[in-house]
C-alpha cells in the first residue's frame, strides 16, 4: 500500500522518495534546484496563510465569486500543496491541518443536499455545478494520497465512507448526464472518480472512471444549461478514454481553440499522471499515438513570440503558456514523455514548476543546463476527432531570425465558442499583431464589464466575419452567423506543401459559408535568399453562381503611416451597416480606386508593416474603426482597412504582406523604412486555374499557379499567358523568373 | 604636452593611462570590466565597418538625410572611437586611419565655400548649418587629441593651419551671430572652439570659447531661420560660461523640457569634461552651485518608471535615459562629480558606457557591486535662468512601493516648443500613463509622416490646452495659443510643502492665461497608513471678473471600464468645436449631471485607475476621442473625459485620482478592483478660502483648507463651517477627522 501512495504523489516521508530527494539535495549542499526551491517557498507562504485562517468549511450557498464558493475553491487548491509540503519537509503540522479539514468535510458533507442554485443541469453539492465538485475531488485525491500514510485504518474508513466515496458516487451514479457525457467538464468528473479510486484502491470506481457508467440510456435531445447537447451524435462510449478519443484531433488540436484547450487539458494531465504510475499497463501516454503529448505541443505551437495563445474563437488575449495549466502540462509531459529538452526552455520562461517529482525533475534538469531552445515550426493541425474537419495551419519561416507567423484557419466551427471566420488568418511578428484577430469581447472576471462574462458585443461583433481577416459576401457573416449551420460543415484542406526551402504553401476551400459560392484561399510564405524578409503571398479566389458585393478586411489595428491611394476622411464618421458586425464600425475615410497596386504601411509596436494588393477600377478602400453602437464602451477602437468590390460573380484578390524594419524612439532611427517595392498581379484567372505574380523592385518576380479543381499530385496542367505556357504537375507551381 | 593630451582623452599608449588600464585589466585576468569590454567590442565593430569603406570625404552638398551629410556625420561620430581604440589597444591601424581622414579633410576644407543650401541663417561649410559643423569639430577635437602623440610637429601644423583653426575661426569670427548667441546650438559652437583650443594649446581660442567674441554688436531684432531672436533681451555676455548662466534654471531645469534638454546637454558635458582636467582652476563642475550635476539629476528625475522622459512641451514619447546623450552625462557626472553610487544603477540600465576613463570607471565600479538604487523623489524644479519663471513640480510617494507620480507644470512657456498647458499635470504609475500629456504630433525621422518633422496637428492639437489635463475657458487655449503672449509670463508658484510624512502639497497660480481670470491649482499627494494606495487630491479654483464656460479634461487615453453617470453614446460622433484643438475631437458620449460625486474607472496596461470628482447640477461630462479633422491619420485615437461647466464667474473643482490594483490575463484574477469609495466635497469656497474634504468609505475624512490670497507662513486664518471653525496658520492646513 505504501508503494501505491508513494507513486501517487511522488514524495513520501520516511525512507521514501521525499527523503530520497532531501538526501539528494543534501549532496548539493542542502539545497533543492533553484526553481523547485522557489516553488516550495511560494507554497509555504500560501499554505501558511490558509492555516492561519483556521478550518473553513462553510455550508454551500454562493455562486462563483461568492464566499462559500471561493473558500471551498481555495481549500481544494491549497490542500494538496500542504500535503506535499508535509512529505517534503516532514513537518507534521501540514498533515495535521489537511486531516482536520478532511474531517470537517466528512462531518458536513453527508448533511448537504444539492446546492441551492438551480442554474446548472447538473447541480453539485459543494458548488453550484458538478464541474466544481469534480475539481474539488481531483485535488482532494492528491491531498488524501499525500497524508494517507499518517492516517489510521479507522480514520481512512471514516473519510472514505463519509466523504470521498459518496462524493464520487454523487458525481457518477447520481449524475449520469454529467458523468457519461463527452464534454470537457465531464472529463473532470471522470478524473475525479478515477483519482480517488486509485487512492482507495477501488477498481470498480476506477473502471467507472475509465469506461463510464454501464447500461445508461442516451439522453436524446436533452441539453445542458448553456444549450449544449448532452449526447454527441453516434456516441456509444463514455468515460475518460472516450473523452480522449473525442476531445482532440489526431494532431492534438482542440476544436474550441487553445484558450479553452488550456483549461480542458488539466484533468487529462492530472489523471494521466497517476494512471501512468498506477496502471502502467494502460500505456496512457502512448494512447492514440501519444495524443496527450501531441496536445501539449499543439498548445505550445499555438502561441506568439511571448507565449500568448493565438486568440482563436472566443479567447481573451494575453492568456499564455505561463498559466498554471501549462506549467502542469509541460512538467508532466517533460518528465513522463521522454524528457524533450526543448520543454525545459518553456519551463524556464514559466519560472515555476509543479510541487511534485515532475516539477523536481524539470528544475533539476534546468539547473543542470540541459535546456534546448524551443523553436516553433510550421505545422498543420487537423480538427475533429477523426482529423477530417478542416484544420488550423501555422506558417513560420525556416529562418528563426524572422519571427513572422501566419495563423490560417479553415477548421470546424468550434462549437458554441466558435467564430465565423472561415479562411481567415492572423499575422504575427514575434508578439506583435501585424493583422489581428479581434479575440473575444470579454474581460474575464472583471466585474465592471458585464460581471466579467461574455458581453453582448461578443456575439454582435467579435464572432462576426467582419471582425476577422476573411472575405465577406453581401455584408453577411459566414453561415449567416448561425452556429448550428456553421457546425454542419468544416473548412476543407485543399493542398499544402511545407517541404520547400524557399516557400511554404497552404490552400483551403470553404464551399458552405455562402450557398452556391466557393471560396478558396492560398497562403504562401516566401523566404528567398534575395529577400530581406519573408513575404506572405495571399491569393483569395471566390466564385459564385450569382454576383455578390465583396468585402475583405485587413485588421491592422494601429497607426496608419502611409497609403498610396487618395482617401478622403469624413468630417464625421459614418456607420458602415446595420447588422453582422457592420453596425459596430465607423467609416473614417474612403477612397475610390483605379486599377493598379494598392499599398499601405502601418506601424505597430515600433515595427513597420506593409500590405500590397492589386485592385480594379470601381473597387474602393475604406479606412474603418471599431466602436459604433457600443453604448458601454465595450469595444476597442481598433482600425482596419476594408477592401470592397462591387457585386461580382467571381474574383481573385492577390495580396502580399510583410514586416520590414523597426524604429527606436531612443536613437530615433528607423531601420529599413522603405524596402524594395512589391507588385502583385493576376496573370490568369478562371474556374480551372489561378496564376499570379509577385515582383520585387530590382529583384526577382515570382509566379504562382494554382489548379483550382484538381489537387492531385499526379495531374499535369498548363496555362497560356502572353505567348508563354506555364506547365506543371500537381496542385500548384511556384517559381522565380 | 604629452600630459595635456593624456588628460584630454584619458587614455594614452606608451607608459600612460591606456597601458595602465591594460595592466590593471591584466591583474583581473586580462579582462576589462564587463560593460567596458562590451563597449570596446561594440565600437571595434563599428569602426571596422567604417575603415573597410575607405576614406570618404565628399564635397558638401546635401541636407540631413542626404549622402554628404550622413557621411560626414558618421565620420565625426566614429573617428573619436577609432582614436580611443588606438589608445586602448595600441593598434596603429586605428591611428593611421584617423590621420588619413584628417589629411583628406585638410586637403579639401580650404577649397569649400559655404554649403550650397541657403536655408540656415548661419550656413556651415561641411554641413548646411554651423550647428553641424560645430558637432563635427567637437568630435574631431577628441579624435585629434587621441592621435596627437603619433603625429609629427609638421603634420600637426598642417592639420591645424589647414583644417582645425580655419574651422574654429569660421564658427566664431566669421559667424558671430551664431557664436555669440545664447542658444543651445551656439553652445556647440563654443564647445567646438574650446575643445580644439585645448588640444592646440591656444589660449586665445579658448578665451573666445569661454567668454565669446569681444566687441561684437548686438543683433537687434534679427532672427534665425526658425524665427527665433538672435539676442536675448538684456544679453551682455556670450560664450560657454554665459550659456551655462542662461541655459538652465538654478535647479538644472531646461525650459523646453527634458526631451530637448537631453540634446542640449551634450556640448556642456563634453567641453566640461576636458575643462575639468585642463583648466581645473575654472572649477567648471562647481560652477553655479554645481549646475551641470544638477542638470543631469534633473533629467534623470524627469523620467517615468522605464526611464522615459516626461513628454513636456514638444517631445516624442519613448525618448529616455537610455539615449547616447544620457549615457555620456551619467558617466561623466559619476566619475567627475563625486561618484554618486545611485548613478551606477542608471548606468546598469543603460547597458553601455563611454569609451573613455569615465566609462571605464563606471564599468569598474559596477563590476565591484557598488551600485545603489536610484529612488526618485519629489522635487520642484524652478524654471528660468534666475529660477523666477515658474516651476515644474514632481510629486512622488515617500513609500517607493507606490510608483505613482504627478508631474505638475506651472513653468515658463518653453519658447517655440512650448505647449499651452499652464497648471496641467500628467499622472504616471510606473511607466503607465494614468493621465497622459499627449506629447508632440511628430514621428521623428519617420519620413512617411511629414518627412519626420513636426506635423501641422502639432500646432492645431498637441500644443493646445485641450490636449492637456488643465482648465480651458471659452473653448480657447491659454494665451489664445500664442507663443509670444505665453512667453511674457510664467506660472506662479504659490506655496508648497514636501516635508510632511503623510502628504506633499504644491499650489500654483496662473493669472495671465486669460485676462482678468485667476486660476489656482493645488495638488496634494496623500499617503496615509490607513490607505492602501496614495491618492492625488486635485483642487482647481478659477475666479474671473465675468462668467466663462469651463472645460476640464482628464486624458485617461485607454479603456473606460465603468462610470457612475448615465451617459448616452451618439449614433455618429459629433465634432466638439472648430478651433483651439476642439476641431480634432469627437464627442462619443455625453451625460447631463446631477449634483454629487462623479466616479469613473479606467484600465491602462492592465492596471485600474479611478477619478472621483464632485459636480453640480447643470454640469456635463463628455466622453471624447481625438481624431477629427485629421485627414492623414496623424493623431492617435486616444480617449479623454471632459468635465464641462456652464458659464460661471468662479468655481472650485475638487477631484481625487488613484491607481488601485491590476489584472493578470494569465491568472485572470483582478487584484483590488473595488477599493473603498472616495467622496470629495467643497465645504467652503470664496475669494479668500477654499476648504474641501476627501472621505474614504469606512475610513477617515481629510479636510484641506487653502488660503487663496495670502501664502505667508505666519498669517493665521479661520473659516466657519456648519458650526465648526477651522483655524490654521500658513497657506494651508490638511488634517484627518
Amino acid at each position: 500500500m505504501r508503494n501505491r501512495i508513494v507513486i501517487l504523489i511522488w514524495f513520501m516521508v520516511g525512507g521514501s522518495q521525499g527523503l530520497a530527494l532531501q538526501a539528494q539535495a543534501n549532496l548539493r549542499g542542502g539545497v533543492w534546484p533553484p526553481l523547485f526551491q522557489q516553488t516550495v517557498n511560494h507554497w509555504k507562504g500560501e499554505v501558511q496563510g490558509l492555516m492561519e485562517e483556521g478550518i473553513l468549511v462553510p455550508t454551500p450557498k454562493d455562486m462563483a465569486g461568492g464566499y462559500s464558493h471561493e473558500v471551498h475553491k481555495r481549500n481544494f487548491f491549497l490542500l494538496p500543496k500542504a500535503a506535499a509540503l508535509y512529505q517534503l519537509t516532514g513537518e507534521e503540522k501540514y498533515a495535521a491541518y489537511v486531516k482536520e479539514v478532511f474531517f470537517a468535510y466528512a462531518k458536513a458533507y453527508p448533511g448537504w443536499g444539492k446546492h441551492p442554485s438551480t442554474r446548472s443541469y447538473a447541480r453539485g453539492k459543494i458548488f453550484w455545478q458538478c464541474l466544481n465538485d469534480a475539481n474539488w475531488l481531483v485535488y482532494m485525491s492528491q491531498a488524501y494520497a499525500g497524508i494517507y500514510d499518517m492516517l489510521s485504518a479507522k480514520e481512512r474508513e471514516t473519510l472514505e465512507t463519509q466523504l470521498f466515496r459518496p462524493c464520487a458516487d454523487y458525481l457518477s451514479l447520481e449524475n449520469p448526464r454529467f458523468f457519461n457525457r463527452i464534454h470537457n467538464h465531464s472529463t473532470w468528473g471522470n478524473a475525479a472518480v478515477g483519482m480517488i479510486a486509485l487512492v482507495m484502491q477501488d477498481d470498480v470506481l476506477l473502471n467507472r472512471a475509465l469506461y463510464g457508467l454501464e447500461g445508461q440510456p442516451t439522453f436524446g435531445e436533452a441539453t445542458d444549461n448553456d444549450g449544449g447537447r448532452i449526447n454527441i451524435p453516434g456516441q456509444n462510449k463514455a468515460g475518460f478514454l472516450a473523452q480522449l478519443d473525442h476531445a482532440f484531433s489526431p494532431d492534438g488540436y482542440y476544436t474550441e481553440g487553445p484558450y479553452y484547450q488550456r483549461y480542458a487539458m488539466s484533468p487529462f494531465i492530472m489523471f494521466a499522471q497517476v494512471l501512468h504510475q498506477q496502471r502502467p499497463e494502460l500505456g496512457i501516454f502512448a494512447y492514440r499515438d501519444s495524443l496527450l503529448k501531441k496536445a501539449v505541443f499543439a498548445l505550445l505551437q499555438q502561441t506568439d513570440g511571448a507565449g500568448a495563445f493565438f486568440p482563436i474563437n472566443d479567447a481573451q488575449k494575453g492568456m499564455s503558456y505561463l498559466s498554471r495549466e501549462l506549467i502542469q502540462a509541460v512538467d508532466v509531459v517533460y518528465a513522463l514523455c521522454g524528457k524533450d529538452a526543448r520543454l525545459l526552455s518553456v519551463a524556464e520562461d514559466q519560472g515555476r514548476v509543479l510541487l511534485d517529482k515532475t516539477g523536481y525533475t524539470v528544475a533539476e534538469d534546468l539547473a543542470a543546463g540541459e535546456a534546448k531552445p524551443f523553436h516553433k515550426w510550421s505545422q498543420i493541425f487537423t480538427d475533429g476527432a477523426n482529423g477530417d474537419e478542416g484544420a488550423l495551419a501555422i506558417l513560420r519561416p525556416r529562418n528563426p531570425a524572422f519571427p513572422i507567423t501566419a495563423v490560417f484557419k479553415y477548421a470546424a466551427q468550434g462549437m458554441g465558442h466558435g467564430h465565423f471566420d472561415r479562411l481567415s488568418y492572423a499575422l504575427y511578428e514575434g508578439s506583435t499583431e501585424a493583422l489581428q484577430d479581434y479575440g473575444s469581447a470579454r474581460w474575464v472576471n472583471i466585474d465592471q464589464k458585464g460581471g466579467g462574462g461574455y458581453l453582448k458585443e461578443n456575439k454582435t461583433w467579435a464572432k462576426q466575419s467582419l471582425a476577422h481577416n476573411t472575405l465577406i459576401l453581401d455584408q453577411t457573416s459566414h453561415f449567416q452567423g448561425k452556429t448550428q449551420k456553421g457546425s454542419e460543415w468544416a473548412g476543407e484542406p485543399y493542398f499544402s506543401d511545407l517541404s520547400r526551402p524557399d516557400a511554404q504553401v497552404v490552400s483551403a476551400k470553404e464551399t458552405h459559408a455562402y450557398p452556391g459560392v466557393t471560396m478558396q484561399r492560398t497562403l504562401c510564405l516566401l523566404e528567398d535568399s534575395v529577400l530581406d524578409e519573408p513575404i506572405l503571398l495571399d491569393v483569395f479566389r471566390v466564385a459564385g453562381e450569382t454576383a455578390h458585393p465583396l468585402d475583405l478586411p485587413f485588421h491592422f489595428q494601429t497607426q496608419l503611416l502611409a497609403a498610396n491611394f487618395e482617401y478622403k476622411t469624413f468630417s464625421s464618421p459614418l456607420v458602415l451597416g446595420s447588422s453582422h458586425g457592420y453596425q459596430h464600425v465607423w467609416k473614417e475615410a474612403a477612397a475610390s480606386l483605379e486599377e493598379g497596386p494598392l499599398r499601405m504601411t502601418w506601424f505597430s509596436d515600433l515595427k513597420f508593416f506593409e500590405l500590397t494588393t492589386h485592385m480594379e477600377a470601381g473597387d474602393s478602400a475604406l479606412l474603418c474603426r471599431v466602436g459604433a453602437a457600443d453604448p458601454e464602451f465595450n469595444l476597442r477602437r481598433d482600425a482596419f482597412l476594408l477592401l470592397r468590390k462591387p457585386a461580382v460573380k467571381d474574383a481573385l484578390i492577390v495580396s502580399a504582406v510583410r514586416a520590414h524594419g523597426n524604429y527606436s524612439p531612443v536613437s530615433e532611427i528607423p531601420r529599413r523604412p522603405y524596402p524594395p517595392k512589391l507588385t502583385v498581379q493576376t496573370l490568369h484567372s478562371d474556374a480551372a486555374y489561378s496564376v499570379v505574380s509577385l515582383s520585387i523592385a530590382e529583384g526577382p518576380t515570382w509566379i504562382m499557379g494554382i489548379s483550382n479543381q484538381d489537387s492531385s499530385a499526379e495531374q499535369r496542367h498548363s496555362v497560356d499567358w502572353q505567348g508563354k505556357t506555364f506547365t506543371w504537375q500537381g496542385p500548384f507551381f511556384l517559381s522565380k523568373i
